[in-house]
């Protein structure tokens, strides 16, 4: 999981926010979670992604495309959509995406 | 905070996705945090927000808005420019901002 806030990506660019609330205990979660972690790194236009869970809370995934070519060829993997059928069957309580394109963007990073 | 997603706002509407990496113990921080929650309710165009931290990790704020004027009104308001100011002083080690048009949204609920 990266602990540093993506950042230095040139607009525009899209986000996509998953907001989950998981169910209690859902088993073989944590593996998918990283074996899509692998899995998105290898889609074309993929550009980063952050994440944070508050313990017993919300969890907020947001990933960064360069467009929407890739955005879809991340949806249209196999594996991936196996997950999201495990995830409504098994783990999540409930979730919202929101696909976005980022119009811009800035940082701070302590000198 | 809310533990529950934000869903059903009909697109086009804008996500402002705030990231941030705090320091160790930022002292005032969970005050101006509830300050900050009760003041954005008040700005016309406000939607709702997500966020989640991960324990000694990455935390991740999603505010929802109408449209770039009242997410403007927002980034004018007095108090919430303090806060900013103090946020870089004292409370953050990094933080990234990206303002995005959302142009789809769906969500899952358990039935």
């Amino acid at each position: 999981m990266n602990i540093k806030p993506v950042a230095g990506i040139e607009p525009p660019y899209y986000a996509v926010v998953f907001t989950s609330v998981h169910r209690d205990d859902p088993d073989g979660y944590a593996e998918t979670a990283v074996r899509m972690e692998e899995l998105v790194g290898d889609v074309p236009g993929f550009l980063g992604y952050e994440s944070a869970r508050t313990p017993g809370g919300l969890g907020i995934t947001v990933g960064y495309f360069r467009d929407t070519d890739s955005i879809a060829a991340w949806r249209r993997n196999l594996e991936h959509q196996e997950a999201q059928r495990r995830g409504r069957a098994e783990w999540y309580e409930s979730y919202s995406v929101h696909v976005a394109k980022v119009e811009r963007s800035y940082g701070f990073e302590l000198g």
